[in-house]
């Protein structure tokens, strides 16, 4: 073996884990040309990696240690400032991958990722979002096709059955009536305070024999996850999320993404917790 | 010419609100003089719009729809660095106001400021405060006007009736003896924590034909809070603190300042919080 | 009710100048959804008003005092996501605002704003801009409405004739080929540095009847402005900039925009120079 | 008395509380050599201090007023990048300090140095860690005396017997392999969170007649105390730790180290948490 | 010798230099509180140190090494907020200070602190001041004494004979009358500019005994010295400053200040730079 | 072909030049256990690699293309905390690579890992190296292998007779007496500055007939480069840096490194110019 083989990562991102079959593929999605404050989640995907090689990765709790898992990482997607090639592109990569056996983990950028990679998932997939807002706009800062209003396209497209909200806390008006007339399965930020989010979350993925997650950092009170594109005050605290997260663990996760992670107002704390996410949701599914 | 025509830049910052009877009239103090730690507090008058700008102002709870109210904004006070034309300042433009039959909202700038805006209301106008610290020095820094002072100089002139002191949890021994000496009403750190905050202001506050709340952000833990001028370790969360606000609602809030937001070291959390805070308190008081 | 009416926030944010008629009209475009590396650009007017109110005014070289002169601010335009939406919006405001007699001055905001004002002067209204790139790839990012390409559009559209091209030193083979098929007048770095810009500049300007300045920020080496979206090594200095912006006083500069400064980037020295440079343009046309 | 003895502080950093003898002595070690993701704590030392001298040190529930106590700042440690120097120098240090009556509090810098300065007290003080990690590896990064390694190498040369860890949430396989063998007596992460953390160290602590008491910030959250080489998610609050911190007044503390904070990432909100366990260290112990 | 005297530094903050007689006496001044633009400079002091004990002070041109030469820190002046409070104390000071053999060193803070320090020198000692602005304001934000107008006061209470500025390049039209009434010697950015700043100010400076220097770091262009209060674009670079830095070593530097230095928003540059004007400074004195 | 190909960079780490026979291969070391200053250095390889894949790299003085060349980027050598691992695992890398017609680009990282790269390539290679410091002094830190020392080494090992150093501006009187010594030959900040560095290096380096460049980008004057991790005044500009790389086009240029980019303290300027010194020194090799 050359030393070039010894020293070098090889990999193209994720720091070298173990060998054998991939249980996971990964890609990022720097995309974020339709984010209405705080730009900047386009440096997301390098951001998880790289709080993914400084974590500790052994889940004892989910008799799970990735460091002897392999992991393919295929780099990010090229770069576009068009929702619309953005969404034909995720959407390409997501159904040549997702019948691979492999769980897809995408890392985003912004949350109009999930118009793409989600509908290449089989029907009858469940979707479990988690995140501040329902991000049900009927169009957005003269975008129809936007982080504000991407589960609005997709209801539209496939129905609300496969729909779990889970956590929001900030909407306008427009969206509680869409939400109300398409009768969309939530579970509550009240919920999840009162200690109620796993058991709730449990229940409404059971019916479902193969679930999409979207982690939608905001879903998280900024104090846990300042370095997101909208901050919005007063969310749910780390683990309460990761409770649900482990709580996911009795269903098959096809596929994930984890998105809005903006590192230019992150302190490291973000990063560190969607780093954690994707650990887990690896590791819950093995 | 009238002092706000004189102080006052002239034009709004806050972007578009509904329409009909303004509901409420904000104004920022950019003023930090007598800071005593980590300087900044004068940027937060715009951090905080820019933050209101950007969050969802829906509150199904309140039933209200800030998107529906008209808010008047007179922007920020012209620039002093003398504590003394400051307070007269404030006070004139606050009086001004305050017969107006709009709900007055400043953002601050300095805690010092409300020594400023606080006296301009009525006498009996109940005063409840949320802080880290008492604000009771004699004197800091060698100013007897401080941010650490200006409420010994409040009580000195009305007396300490109407006042209510919500999550003190850091000060020094000559502040606990004047707090004794004075009978202070108190929600202590430990109540709040034990769930007792909102029930125990209601009552505190139910004795007050009209109310003016301050809320200096760094009663919150630094964690809910970074951007603040002087963080003190362990403070309240941001679910304990929005609840008391939302008790609030069945008091007549007449005026309130937000105040000791530093921009120069937040996440963007704190300015959320921020923005929130100011966005319950307009529409409790519908 | 006129396009300003509708599109613009209403009241001014630079801090109260003289009376008497205004000697310019100002407003900023908050956008940025085609940037191509580091976003942020959205947040550039407000960073050059900060700044502006910040710097001394008086121009005793151009027998000029800002103190005492009206500067209309019309605030910032609506936000918008869509490239296309933006240009018509900042076509029409400018078209309202240019034969006003007023100059007028645009903050960006990205370059693909220039898309929008340029054209919407008089037919023969030159155009001299200050760029370290040419922006005249074909299409960028799958966008054929973009920062990097906002000025073949205007060729295509206008043809290359009033074009002075001021301090390009980094571009494709594909901007090459056209700006030599083009012939477009250019002033080229090494001739700057060589101390022959702003004598080049003037007799370049001097053929036209009104003149129409876009300064890109990162003309100049990142030293003198790091806060820009694409920074490129070893470009012009402050010095060179500014006695460049001089010599167009002997021309009438009818409009101008400064665009890509990005204050998440920024010490402050770039906005601090972008408020030079409005300062000074204003004074050279009194 | 000269002018200077009356306005200069005159101590070395610490600014100067009150006089008498000594309670606590206090020492900088800003070395992070063997940091292996987020270098920077050798600058924790000055920025507890800085934060020290901001917060208020009055604590009525421990009857203690640090402004009437004298504490005595020996400035930091010679800067080395050598791990076994600075043990060397560390434990010689110590060992000179550990007798003198006074309490040593050790300001870090990473959490290696504890490796010189927990030996240097007699044999039998007890061992109370708080981290988030257990340093147990057999070597990282190709160092064997390093911060992920420094217990190992205490426990390979003391035995496990004095050990007391709290808080410990992210571990590689053999170091939990390492911990069974050794039967080292732990306080979980899911203990603190169900709110028996200070009674099970009460308990812990009590079977000793004195203790050293060493805090890796990281063992918090990292929404309150975003400052730390390496940030892994979801950990204890903050009023959990201080809580504990309170409990360990039942016990005789002879020193303490506080470890691993990065002012490089940190909003201020570590700094202040780092010196309110400095602070409530030494009022508990008086 | 114990390990404690080995290993740590022993003096208050600058690391140890040589021993013998002191050359110098330093001490700071954390005073901002009538800045106008962006407070801070008050963590000037401590920056500035940080930078002195990491680059090098071996300077061969002036056959000068100062790792051999004592220099006594005495830390910094206590925290006020009064400008007044602070004038009388920098005095009394300094007073104490200048007739002792030692350079007097004082590190700011802003330049209002200068009103203290320069007329507690004796009359007939020179006034060298180095500033991108005359600080010669009648009042500035309702304040008389305060950094915008320091200069005015000192030549209120001893004429302009002994004064000598450098560098100025933005000023109001007041400034610009009291400058000419009172025919102050200006060494003008456009002679710097032109390379005869070294000349002229040896000129100008030879015809004093001694001289007191004052460096306010915005004399520099923003893009050498980015960490300022006040940034005004395109000012001198730091070749040209050093050089007359360099040029003084023919003048007896009795005393100097290095004042407004803002850390927060610094790179390190400003810093670096101010701890060489500092280090060149003593050498050339020696 | 596959989606994913399509759309996927494919290559680890750079975004995908040009196809056929590589013409240089890159890798990182991240390494900066040594660092005597600000720490950081260790994030440099992505950061150059980020601005590398943003900045243009068409070069029409050099008649060259990158976009039109392969490069091959091997991604990071593993992490290590030891020098004298890092230095050898960094030797065999080289020395595996140096052999095989492709251009070697090592990113940094400290300095210290040139005593592994450069040593690996044939007796008789010229070494020309930019830097503020010498970094000949016999032990730093208590180190003899470290970044300040690292050049010493080599001279021991190989002699003086490669070296040609350029534009230090910084040192101690050790490293005087050694320059003295061995009689090495330099390239002066001032003769930089007279405008003659590219002829004076382009007959130093005739000499040899292939070359290796190492730039340290302290040598920039902080303006010019930030983020680095020991800024020292007042250094060479940008432009005269460049000159030079270009002055190299004569020379065959086997190998070179770029070191001590520190990204937490860089506005992206410093990388960016990193990125510029990368692409010519592969363009001007062609
Ligand atoms: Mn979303
Ligand atoms: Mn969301
Ligand atoms: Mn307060
Ligand atoms: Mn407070
Ligand atoms: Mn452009
Ligand atoms: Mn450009
Ligand atoms: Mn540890
Ligand atoms: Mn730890
Ligand atoms: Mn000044
Ligand atoms: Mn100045
Ligand atoms: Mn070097
Ligand atoms: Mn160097």
């Amino acid at each position: 073996m050359s030393y070039v083989d010894l020293y070098m990562g090889g990999g193209p991102l994720l720091a070298g884990p173990g060998s054998g079959d991939a249980a996971a593929v990964v890609f990022g999605v720097p995309f974020d040309s339709t984010h209405s404050y705080r730009p900047g989640t386009r440096f997301g995907p390098d951001a998880i990696r790289e709080a993914f090689n400084n974590i500790e990765v052994f889940h004892p709790g989910l008799r799970a240690d990735l460091e002897e898992v392999r992991i393919d990482d295929l780099g990010n997607a090229k770069h576009t400032v068009s929702p619309d090639v953005m969404v034909e592109m995720v959407g390409r990569i997501t159904a040549e991958l997702a019948g691979g056996g492999r769980q897809v983990i995408i890392l985003g950028g912004e949350h109009s990722i999930t118009y793409g990679s989600y509908p290449a998932f089989p029907a009858g997939t469940g979707y479990v979002v988690f995140d501040a807002h329902y991000d049900l706009r009927d169009s957005y800062a003269d975008a129809r096709l936007s982080h504000a209003s991407y589960l609005r396209r997709i209801i539209e497209d496939r129905g609300a059955d496969g729909i779990v909200h889970v956590g929001a806390r900030a909407f306008a008006r427009e969206e509680a009536e869409f939400l109300a007339q398409n009768k969309i399965t939530c579970i509550t930020d009240a919920e999840i305070r009162a200690g109620r989010g796993p058991a709730l979350l449990q229940d409404a993925a059971s019916v479902f024999g193969g679930v999409y997650t979207s982690y939608d950092l905001d879903v998280l009170d900024p104090a846990f996850a300042p370095g997101v594109g909208n901050p919005e005050a007063a969310g749910i605290t780390s683990r309460e999320l990761l409770d649900m997260v482990g709580a996911l663990g009795s269903s098959k996760v096809l596929g994930a993404d984890i998105v809005e992670l903006n590192p230019l107002f992150d302190s490291g704390a973000t990063a560190a917790l969607a780093a954690r996410i994707m650990s887990m949701t690896i590791a819950a599914n093995l």
